[in-house]
C-alpha cells in the first residue's frame, strides 16, 4: 500500500457561493464538463415507458399524466434548465440552490406539496478512491425528481424492478419509489463498510511486518479522514430517514412506514459499524506506537549485547598491548592462552547473563 | 496464549442482500448446510406435549389449540418453509427477511396481534471462539415462535421447567414464556462476562512477564474487538426489554411486568460490566507501553554501565600502548601495578556512582 | 507499597443463579459460614425495646404493634427463614431473590404497601482491602426491615440515637429511620473518599522517587479498579435517592423531603469526588510515562557523555600505538606530553560543550 | 513556518468591568483610538439613500420614516453617543453594556419591540493572524442597527444588493436584512474553514520532512488555540440562529423562515468542519509522536550497526596488538592476511545479519 | 516556578460530620480561631445606616424595619450565635448545617419565605495560593443574610454603591442586592481565569527551555487540580443562577430577571474558559512528552555521530598497532601519512553522511 501523495485531501469545503445572492443557482461541484442529460420513466400498474433526452421540454408533457413519473437529471451544470424544471414543479429557490450545491450536507425539507431530500451516494472507484456524489430527491404527489452529479448510479436494480414489475414497486406510490432509491444508496454503504473493514485489517497486518512502510502513519491518518468523510454523509441521513418515518407528511402512505423503519434500522447499523471502525482506527495508532517501541527495544538489545560483550574484551586485550617495562603476565609462556581462556569465560558469562535476562 | 492468526476477524458486515427486492427472504448466514428441524411444545396447566419433526405441516394443527404452543425452528436455510410458516401466522414479509438475516441487530417490532423480537445468543465454543447466534422470537396470543441458526441452545432449563411444571411457567401465558427465553439468554451473557474477566486478568498478568509474547498488542486488539461484538449484541437489547417492560402492548400481562423489570436490571448490569471491561482493556495498552519503556530503560542502563566503565579503562590502557620514545611512566618498575591500582579506583568509583544513582 | 498479588481481583460477576427458576431465593455471596441472627428494635415517642434472637418467630408478635419496628437481619444464609419473613410481610418473590443476591446493584422498587431498596455498604478493612457489603432495606407503614451480609455495620449511631432519644428520630416515622440508614451509609462513603485521596497522593509521590517500585503500573491499575467498584455502588444510588426524594410514594412524608434532598446533595458530592479521583488516577499513568522517559533521558546523557569523551581520546592513543616505521611525532622528545595536552584540550572542550547543552 | 513567538496568545479574558455598576457602558476592547463613524442607509422598494456622518443627531430624523433604516455604527469608543442612540431607540441598559463589551459571547435577547444579537465577525489578516471582531445587531420594526469594532466589514455585498435592488432585499423587511448580515458573516466562516484546512495540511506535510522545525509542537498547540477561539464564536451562534428560526417573535416574518433554516444548515456545516479539524489537529500530535519515535529508531539503528560491526573488529585487532612473548599467530607469514580474511568474514556476516533484520 | 512541595493538596474531603445527628450545626472549616463579627447595613431610598458589632442581639431590632437590611456574618465559629440568628429568621436546621459546613457545594434551596444559596468566593492569595471561601446567602422579603468564613471579601464595591447611592441599588429590593453579591463573586472569577491563563502560558514557555525544571510534570498536575477545584465551585453555580433566573419564586421581581440572565451569561463564559484551560492543560502533558522525546533524539544523535565516527577510526589505528611479523603497509615510508589520508576520508565521508541526514 504505497502512499499515494495527496490521495485524500483534507476534508475541505470550497464554498464559491460566498457573497452570492441567496437563492441563486450556481453549481459549485468539480465536474464542470459533464453534460446534463434527462431520463424519464413513467409507469403505472399496467405499463411503463422510458425516455432518454437532453431536452428539458419533454418533461413537461408528463405533468398531467396520471402515472407515476420519475425524472432523473444527470449532471448539474445546466443550472438554467434546472431552474426551468424547478419553476415548472413549483420548487422554492433555496431548494434549487441546494440541488446544485454539492457541498450541501444531507437534509430533508418538507413543503406543503413536496418533500425535498439531499443525500450522498458513495462508492469506491476502481483506483481505490472514495467517490462521494451529491444527489437530491424531490418527492411530489405523482412524480419523483432525482438530481445526480454524473452518469452512472446505483439505481439499476430499481430500473430493473420497474421494467419487470418485480416486487411491489409498480403497485405502490412515489413514496415507495423514493424508499427504493434510499434503500439502494444505503445498500451501497454496506459495500463501503466492507471495503473499509478490509483496509483496516490490511493496515493492522502491515503493523506487524518486519519492515512496515514508513507511510503507515499517513495511511492511518488517511483512513481517519475517509471515516470522517463517510460519517459526514451518513449521520445527517439518520435524521432524514427518521423524519420520513415519523410519517407526518401526507405524501408518505402508512403502508410505506414499515419499509422506512427497516431503512432506519439499516442506517443505524451502518453508523454503528462506522463508529466501530473509527474506534479501531484510532486504536491502530496506539498499536503502531507499541510496535515502534518494541522495535527500538530490539535494536537497543542488539547494541547492548554487542557492546557489553566486546568492550570488556577489548579492554583486556588493551591491557596486554601496553609497553610497560615490567608486565609479569607477558613473560608467562602460555600467557596468551591463559588470557584467551579468561576472555572466553567473560564472553560466555555475559552470554549466559543476557540469556537469563531473556534478551537473546 | 499463542496468537491464533485471524482468530477474530474484524467486525465485518456481509450484506448479500444488496440490490435485492425488499421483503425477500434470503438466508445470509454462514451455516449453509445445517438442515432445518422443528420442535413443537404444546402445554397448559394440566398437560404438555413435545413433538420433533421436519414437516412444517405438523405445526398447522396446533393453531386452534387452546393451549400455549411453542414452535422452535432450528436452522434458517429452509427459507421456503419459513415463508410458509410466516404466511400461516400472518407475519409481515419484512419480519421474515429479518428472521433469516443473521446480520440484523437486536430489535423489537410491535404489530397488532404479535410482537417480533431479534436477539443474539452468545457463548464461547470449546476452542475459545466467541459464537454469536442470531435468534428471533414471535410472541402471539396463544403461541411463541423461536427461530435459531443451529441446533443446541440455552433453553434446556425452560424445557425442563415446562416438563416438570416447575415454577410459574405452566400457569402463565406466552408472555411469561418469552420472558424465560430472554432470561436464559441474558443468564448466558453473565458467563461470557466472567470468561472475559478471566481473559483480561490473564493478559494483565502476561504484561509483567519477563518475556511477554510479541503478540500481546494483537491480543489486546482482539479483545477490544470481542468486546465491541458483545456490545453490539447487548446494547440494542436494552431498548428491546425497555419497550417490553413499558407493557403497553396488550400481549404483555401486568403480572409479567415485575419479571421484565428484573430482566432490565440484569441487562443493565451486563452492560455496566462490558463498559468496565472496555475501560480496562483500553487501559491495558497504556500499561503495555509503560512496560516496554521500563524494559528499554533497563536495557539502556546495562549498556550505559558497561560502556561507561570499560571505555575509560580501555583509554587508560591505550595510553600506555603508545610507542612514544619517551613515556616516563613506562620506565617505572611497578608502573604496571600503579596503573592497575588507578584502574581499580576508576572501576569502583564508577560502580559507586551508578549504585548511588540506583541503576544497580 | 509492595504489590500484593491478586489483591484486587478484576471486577468479576459470579452469577450462580444461571438457569435457576426466577424468584428462587438462593444466596450467591461468599460468606457462606456466617450464621443468621436477628435484631429487633421497637420504639415510639415514649419507650424503646431491643431484642436479639435467632428465632424468626419472635418477629411475628411485633406485627400488630403500634410502634415503629426495625428488624435487622444479619447474614443471608438462612434463605428459608428469609422466605418465611418475606411471606409474613407479604414481599414479592423477586424481592427475596434480590435480598440474597449479593451481585444485585443498588436499586429501588416501589410496591403499593412497601418500598424496597438495595444499597452497598463500603469500608476499608484493616488490611486495606475495600469491603463492599450487600444490604437491602424494606420500608413499610410501621416497620423497616434491613438485611445485611455480616455482623458489624455502620448503624451504631442510629441505635444510639434511638436509645437516647437524640434528635428527631423517636418523633418521626419509619421513613425518617430509613433516611438515617442511608445517611449513615453515605457518611461512610466520605471516609472511603478520604482514604482514596491519600492513596492517590501516596502514588503520586512515589512516582518521583529515584527508584519507584516496578509495580507502580499495577498499583495504578488496581486503583482504577477500586474506583470502578466504588462507582458501581454509588452511581445507581443516586437514582434510588432521587426517586425517594420525589416523594410520590405515600410512605414518604413531606417533612422528610428536605432531609432526602440533603442526602441527594451528599451523594452528588461523593460522585463528583469519585469522578475527580478517576481523572487524577488516569492522569497518573501519563505522569508515570513522562517520569520513565525523563529517566531514560538521564541514562542516555550519561552514556553519551562518557562515550563521546573517551572514544575520541582512545582513538588518539590508538594512533600513537601504531607500529609504522616512520611516525614523526613519536621521535619528538616531549611528544608524549604534547599529546596529553591535546587530549586535555579535547577533554575539556567536550566537557564545556556538554555543559553548554545543559547535559551536565 | 517559523514560530512567531506569542503570535497566538492563550485565549485570555480581560474583564476590565470588574466592580463596575451593572448596566454601565464601558468599552473594554483594544481598539481604543479608532474614531466612531455612522453610516445610514434608508431604503424602500422604490428608492434608497446613503449617508455617512459622525453626528449622531442625523440618525434621529429617520425615526419616523416609513422606509427601512439601517444604521451602521463603526467604532465602539464613543460610548456616550451609543448611550444616546440606545435611549433614542429605547434599548435596555444591559444591551448597551453588551454592545461595547467585546468579550461578550454571541447571544440573542428578545425584547418586546426589538431583538438584540451579538455575533463575531472573523477573518484572517494579511499577516495570517485571525481577527475576531465583536458585532451587535438590533432588529426593530422598521430599523436595523449594527455596531462594529472597526471600519471594514463583510457587508459590501449587502450594500451592493440594496443599491442595485438585486434579489429580494428591497422587497423584504428588516428581518430579511438581518438575515443577509448573518449570512454574510457565516459565508466568511467558510473562508476561515478553508484556510484552516490548508494550515492543517501544511502541518501534516511538515511532519514528514527530514528535518521538521522544532516549533511544530508549538504550531500544533497554536492551531488548537485558534480552533478553540473559532469554536467559541461559532457554537453559541447556533443557538442564536435556532432561536431566530423558531420564528416565535412577531418581528420575524414567516417567509423569512426558510432562509433562516438555510442559515442554520450552514452554521451546522461550519461547526461540523470545526469538529473535524479539531479531531485532526489532535491527531497531529500523535502523528508527531510516532514520527519522532521513528526517527529515534533510525538513529539507533545507525549507531547499533556501526558499533556492532566495528567493536568486534577492533577487539580482533586489539588481540594481535598484545605484547605477549609467545603469540603463535604473529609468527605466521601470512598471519596478517589471514586476520584480514577473518575480519572481512565478520564484517560481511554482520552486514548480512542486519540486512536480514531489515535494518539496512 | 520552583516546586512548592504539597502546595496543592489533592482535592480532599474532610467530613467531620460523620455519625452526627442531621441538622446539627458543627463548623468543619479550618479557620478555627477567627472570631465572628457582624456587619449590619440598613438602607432605603433616602438613607442608609452601617453598624459593626459582635453582639447578635443588635440584629433583632432591625426585624420590623421597613428598610432593606443586609446582615453580614464574618467567621463561622460562633455556631451558637448562628443558630440563634437562624431561629430568629425562622431558618430550617439543615440550612444552618450547610452554612457552617465549608465542604458544602454551591446549591440553592427555595423555601416559602426565603431563598437559601451556597456559593464559593475564590481569589489568589499573595503567595499564589488559590483561596476558596465558603459563603452562604439567605434572601428574605426585607433582608439579606450573608455568611462568610473570614474577614475581607469582594463586596466593597457593593458597600460603596449603597453608601453613595450609585446605580439602581438603593431603589431596588433585596433580590437586586443579592444579584450584586453574586455579580461581585463572578467578577472575581474572571480575575482567576486571567491568572490561570498566565500560568498556562508560563508553563508552556518553560516546556521549550533547554533545561526545564524536572517538576514540570508536577506543576502540570497541580494546575489540573486547581482547575478541578475551580470547576467544582463554578459548575453547580450555573444551576443556582439558572434556578434564580427562572424567576418562579415570588421573592425575585420581574425587573431583576434581565440582570440574572446577564449573570447566567457571565457564568457560562467563565465555565467555557475553564473548559478551554482544562483542554489546554491536558494538552501540555502531550507537549511535554514530545519535548522529552525530542531531547532524547538530540542526545542520541550526538552519541551516534561521535561513536560512528571514532569507532571505525580507532579500528583503523588498531590494525596498524598489531604486532604481526609481516604487515606490508608498516614498511611503507609514508604509510603513516597514507593512513591519515584514509582516516580523513572516512572522517569527512561520515560527516557528509550525517549532514545529508540532517543530523548535524
Amino acid at each position: 500500500m504505497r502512499r499515494k501523495k495527496k490521495k485524500n485531501k483534507p476534508v475541505k469545503v470550497k464554498n464559491t457561493s460566498v457573497n452570492q445572492v441567496p437563492g441563486q443557482v450556481i453549481y459549485v461541484g468539480s465536474k464542470e464538463n459533464t453534460s446534463t442529460s434527462l431520463e424519464i420513466i413513467d409507469y403505472n400498474k399496467e405499463k411503463h415507458e422510458v425516455k432518454h433526452t437532453n431536452n428539458i421540454n419533454e418533461v413537461f408533457q408528463y405533468r398531467d399524466s396520471e402515472d407515476i413519473t420519475w425524472v432523473n437529471v444527470n449532471g448539474l451544470n445546466a443550472t438554467e434548465e434546472i431552474e426551468q424544471l424547478g419553476k415548472f414543479y413549483g420548487l422554492h429557490p433555496l431548494i434549487l440552490e441546494d440541488i446544485v450545491n454539492t457541498q450541501q450536507r444531507p437534509k430533508i425539507d418538507e413543503y406543503d406539496t413536496y418533500i425535498f431530500m439531499v443525500l450522498k451516494m458513495m462508492y469506491y472507484a476502481e483506483d481505490g478512491e472514495l467517490i462521494k456524489e451529491h444527489m437530491s430527491i424531490v418527492l411530489g404527489e405523482k412524480y419523483v425528481l432525482t438530481f445526480q452529479e454524473a452518469d452512472g448510479d446505483v439505481f439499476d436494480g430499481v430500473r430493473d424492478r420497474i421494467k419487470n414489475a418485480k416486487g411491489r414497486i409498480r403497485n405502490s406510490g412515489p413514496d415507495y419509489l423514493t424508499y427504493t432509491f434510499i434503500d439502494a444508496i444505503i445498500d451501497n454503504y454496506f459495500i463501503i463498510i466492507e471495503t473499509m473493514g478490509d483496509k483496516i485489517e490490511e493496515l493492522e497486518d502491515s503493523l506487524f511486518l518486519d519492515d512496515p512502510e514508513e507511510t503507515i502513519t499517513q495511511d492511518i491518518q488517511d483512513l481517519k479522514k475517509e471515516i470522517i468523510r463517510i460519517r459526514r454523509a451518513i449521520y445527517p441521513l439518520r435524521e432524514v430517514i427518521n423524519r420520513l418515518e415519523k410519517g407526518e407528511h401526507p405524501l408518505i402512505q402508512e403502508k410505506t412506514n414499515h419499509y422506512l423503519r427497516d431503512l432506519y434500522d439499516h442506517i443505524i447499523q451502518v453508523s454503528e459499524n462506522i463508529e466501530i471502525y473509527r474506534e479501531m482506527t484510532w486504536g491502530l495508532m496506539d498499536m503502531y506506537m507499541t510496535t515502534i517501541s518494541n522495535k527500538m527495544n530490539e535494536v537497543m538489545k542488539v547494541l547492548t549485547i554487542m557492546a557489553s560483550i566486546f568492550i570488556p574484551l577489548t579492554f583486556m586485550a588493551g591491557i596486554y598491548g601496553m609497553n610497560f617495562e615490567y608486565i609479569p603476565e607477558l613473560q608467562l609462556k602460555y600467557g596468551y592462552f591463559y588470557l584467551w581462556a579468561a576472555m572466553l569465560i567473560v564472553f560466555f558469562g555475559l552470554l549466559w547473563y543476557f540469556k537469563r535476562k531473556k534478551w537473546l
